[in-house]
């Protein structure tokens, strides 16, 4: 499957590496809003393209990855690059997920293109851990924790601070919280049960450490619900220490097995990965292979992993997963 | 959906309380090879019928499920009762997989029936989780233990030994082997490494129990490999603390990240069951609503895990899962 890449961020880079390690894909073209001449990818003899210029390459991609940001970009860029392509995005904010599907499916469906939003791992491998529990298991309950990993949006909250040079933000689940959850206890957990939050700021010189101390810890949504700690270090400690962006995370259905619900039943379901960027981009490219065989089978519209058989995800043939996997 | 199960041993009766945890789902009828007014059943007002005279009941069941063991009767009855029934089965002896697929799928395809084979947890959710995983991290290594808990074949064994009364065995993963797999050690790891075996034995008045505990831990594949310990206990320790049926495991796939597989990933997957027949039974429910809801869509043949797009499994519509779920 010849395979675009459009934006060329750490995910762009990502699904770059990722193709590399799937011998049934290959990158044809990557396509940037900045000048094509300043961006340096990876892969030999493969050109960066303006993405202006995407619609000339309409007839040479099965898929077109869109590393895009769910805030601003995907919105836009996914029912509109559906119009002349297969796509597949990463969109991740969860409560707009019914809104962009309408979107997405309305066009794909207009102009008999497939695509599949929300992939990675969550929503994504976790989203489909729920799903498969759920259906398993109706009598229980759901927990998801998250990290240990730096979460993006809380290390910008942080970088806008007064006073802040750099930072990043980790999120860290509360070992008592899952310990709880495995041994079958089914407890209610209150956000600050759940999660605490460990941040590493470099501050310029001269700022008023203890003042960016409380307002890191105080701030609304962000930390305030949260125990947070904050230490602060220099900008090498940070470049040294502080570099990866690693994640990952738990996805728990605890329920009750029985004719009177008198036996307990745990499924979990985790991921440790040193990239979160590497591993969401190697989720996309699964899906990409699932949407270019479906897309010849004559399949149209908007899809989420939810829809898709696993068997399509596979470069092996349905024979050998029966015989090997099974 | 009208479901019908055939066979009421520990695996029918596990059936028969999913149903009753699922609102989509209602038991019309039980069927047993042995005398029917033998066999209690939990459910108020639901017969007992003679496996001879099921055929009466073609056009009352949406779904039978087949409750057979799978050494001699599942080769043989979910390739018959798929002519007259949509069935699925739990069917677990892997390398006759393909063999039992070819002959569930020709008679399903020639009678106009849908059929899934080899559901619940091993085959089954792992298998979907080997699945998965090995998509998405195709540079990586597999790993699956099993246990805590109680092997039937294992327990079988024991018993057959001269001087044996009773028994039961527990396979246990080596906590050794799980943290090294967990810490992306990638090890290469030996029959004896993985699991070690336990089992709790009654022995007959006057036994030779040295005898009993060389001849146990000599045998050759089912002992002989493993790290074995042997207890000898009496009867009513045996019924007071060994009476259940729990099992589970993991399912590891330990794979790589980065343009120069730099990076580390871990998935993991696990179950821990205070019932094996009851949750295989749920499992076996979840999958009989998406053969029930793919027939009515036209598809007949046999199906496996890996072939049911994961939101078939599920009670709740398609716009529920996308936006509670996903």
């Amino acid at each position: 499957m010849k395979i675009g890449i459009l934006g060329y961020g750490n995910l762009g880079r990502g699904v770059e590496c990722a193709i590399k390690q799937n011998k049934d894909a290959e990158l044809v073209a990557v396509f940037t809003r900045r000048a094509p001449e300043t961006v340096k990818i990876l892969t030999p003899g493969v050109p960066v393209v303006k993405a202006d210029d995407i619609n000339d390459w309409k007839d040479k991609i099965d898929v077109l990855i869109i590393c895009g940001g769910s805030a601003t970009d995907l919105p836009k860029m996914t029912p509109e690059y559906v119009k002349n392509f297969n796509v597949i995005d990463s969109f991740d904010t969860h409560a707009k997920i019914p809104t962009h599907f309408a979107n997405v499916d309305k066009a794909a469906k207009e102009t008999g293109h497939i695509a599949l939003i929300s992939a990675g791992w969550d929503p994504g491998m976790f989203s489909l851990n729920r799903l498969y529990a759920n259906s398993i298991l109706p009598v229980g309950n759901d927990y998801t924790f998250w990290g240990k990993g730096v979460s993006q949006g809380h290390s910008d909250a942080i970088r806008r601070i007064e006073g802040v040079k750099d930072g990043k933000q980790y999120t860290i689940p509360v070992p008592e919280a899952l310990e709880k959850v495995r041994n079958c206890e089914n407890p209610t957990l209150t956000t600050r049960q759940k999660h605490t939050r460990e941040c590493f700021v470099v501050a310029e010189e001269g700022a008023d450490l203890a003042k960016i101390e409380n307002e890191i810890k105080t701030m609304p949504n962000y930390f305030d619900e949260y125990d947070t700690t904050v230490h602060f270090i220099t900008e090498e400690e940070l470049k040294r220490d502080h570099a990866g962006i690693p994640h990952g995370g738990f996805v728990f259905r605890s329920g009750k097995l029985g004719w009177d619900n008198e036996n307990n039943a745990i499924i979990e379901y985790s991921l440790k990965l040193d990239s979160n960027p590497e591993f969401t981009s190697l989720v996309l490219v699964a899906y990409a292979r699932a949407l270019d065989r479906l897309k010849k089978e004559g399949v149209t519209g908007c899809k989420t992993v939810f829809d898709i058989a696993p068997a399509y995800l596979s470069p092996l043939s349905a024979d050998e997963i029966r015989a090997h996997l099974l």
